[in-house]
């Protein structure tokens, strides 16, 4: 193999690769007519980046990936050759010469499942931002740490939950498809990070994979049943308060200091405004009147100033509709007007003292 | 009490205090025709700052500084007011209140030793930020953890080291003053963060303090000898080395990737060039030519790649002078041209593999 490429697109596609993969996994790099390709998998998953390269001499390597992904970072070279020497994959500038030992050949990679339809790249990311950010880190349930993802006409449903909260989007598909799988979510939210432009949307039996113009993720589904947010009561609604969402996560920011340690912080829903406060023995107590359109009659649920930050933090830069139930149910947020992403979250809230 | 302050300049007042306070630490808040004095004091330390205040009921009180310190962060408005209400200290805005319990009156601080001359904020911060960052961070000899301040003449000397490298800035005083104590590394390097303008040099029996226009800090100095630049040896230099600091730093970061554990480095000095060079077993090896501007034999030091970093980013944007000695003694870092700050940095070489 002798190849040169373009020293930062080199970086970037062997970057995203590694983070995708697990911190051991080797690297495969194929250089042929069309390029270079960078590709790992590891047990259920398989990732691949394309990066625009001149072949001398086709060939095929596998070599470690923190090394490479190392090196990469911190040359200020514009161009880079990749060289087979003996047992070493050499990586050449003009004064420089960083040699890095072969791999054994790992397995081959499975195709990809076909595609079942695609979408718009930075809704699905800013949409999945959001929803997989809901899904729990390293529940002993499955279910909780996935997202699910329904396609159904031409409208694609993105679900997760952590029990205290659930985030449900919605957005469009560029043509029909029919999907209902559950896919780990820090996979999903590195691939959105990663994907531009359009993405396909693929499956298969027990498969799922995202792919862009030079890029391709495709994991094994999660089997741990599904969420829906059928499951949680939203009829009871007798309280609805619209302001800034931003308005209000800065006064749960500066209210929440003063929470006990669960920090817990009581919104009293008032007249055309809303009362936040909390109370601490240690530190003292804090309130803060807010200015807000409000429907319905008074109640004061409490919340957790962290879940409530994260569910504000969805609507940023927009107009929030808390739509508030009595008792313990779900306090269900939504935009005040809607986008090409339509988002609900839900909301539990807490016995207050 | 009741004063009303610009809420940021209460915010810098206060965190300055607290970070160079222990974390549990309480805050008086003093308010008269002054203005506002934000006070702490915690064994052989004492910090005060001022802040511009309008003040209508003068009066002092002690609260605990964390919850102070969250809710100025996160303010967005422009002025506070501070009433004592009862058995709290009372932050109002228009629209808001925050509650602080009172605490017990703190012992009352010591007035500030005696000043003894005076130097350029800026030089003396630039100058602490290097030598105090080579002191140890935790090391079980005091001696190792301080810097050591020395004024002779119209200069002062700071040095500190800890057994690996050791650094030594002169910067020009004010006046002639006579100084010679090990002081705290890093209550100097937070305290030559926030001084600006002239800083004042203090010093008593036992105790030494800085002063700015609106800030004091004083503390007792370590008991725990003295570090000298004379006791490390620097009459064998038989070859130096010039380049730029930054293009041997980048050079060091990348073929430092493919050191060992301990990530030494080789610096083999040739004709007119150097050659960086490090091998490992698993990860291959790397080697990086540089050009040089050499004086003297060829040697080939060997150097922790991080230690080296250190000493290197103390020349950044500037052409460093490497001198070596044979076998086990330092290296020696100079600039090649002079500045305000004359910084001498001792690097010890490894023993190579």
């Amino acid at each position: 193999m002798d190849v040169t490429a373009p020293a930062h697109r080199l970086s970037a596609a062997v970057s995203a690769a590694s983070r995708l993969l697990p911190s051991r996994a080797g690297l495969r790099l194929q250089a042929d007519a069309a390029g270079l390709t960078v590709a790992g998998a590891a047990s259920d998953l398989a990732v691949r980046f394309g990066c625009p390269a001149t072949t001398h001499t086709d060939g095929s390597v596998v070599v470690p990936a923190a090394p490479l992904v190392e090196t990469l970072k911190v040359l200020d070279s514009e161009l880079v050759r990749l060289v087979v020497e003996g047992t070493r994959l050499a990586l050449r500038l003009d004064n420089a010469r960083f040699a890095l030992p072969l791999l054994p050949a790992a397995s081959v990679l499975a195709d990809p499942p076909a595609q079942v339809s695609s979408v718009d790249g930075a809704a699905f990311a800013s949409a999945l931002r959001i929803v997989a950010g809901t899904a729990a880190k390293g529940d002993p349930l499955p279910l909780f740490t996935g997202v699910r993802l329904q396609a159904s006409g031409s409208r694609l449903t993105l679900t997760a939950s952590d029990r205290y909260r659930m985030a449900v989007a919605r957005l469009p598909l560029s043509s029909p498809g029919t999907l209902d799988v559950l896919v780990p979510a820090a996979l999903l939210a590195e691939a959105a990070r990663q994907a531009r432009g359009r993405v396909g949307l693929h499956a298969g039996p027990g498969r799922f994979g995202l792919s862009w113009a030079d890029g391709l993720v495709a994991t094994a589904v999660l089997d741990a049943g599904f969420l829906s947010e059928d499951s949680i009561p939203s009829a009871a609604v007798d309280t609805r308060v619209t302001l800034q969402a931003d308005t209000l996560a800065a006064a749960v920011r500066r209210v929440g200091v003063y929470a006990e340690d669960r920090r817990v912080l009581t919104l009293e829903v008032g007249d055309a405004q809303v009362r936040l406060a909390s109370a601490r023995q240690d530190t003292g107590e804090a309130e803060e009147l807010l200015k807000a359109d409000v429907d319905g009659g008074r109640t004061s649920p409490s919340f957790q100033a962290r879940y409530l930050l994260d569910a504000l933090a969805a609507f940023a830069g927009e107009r929030v509709v808390l739509s508030i139930q009595p008792g313990m149910r779900a306090c269900i947020l939504r935009a005040a007007e809607g986008g090409e992403v339509e988002l609900t979250y839900y909301l539990m809230p807490m016995l207050s003292r």
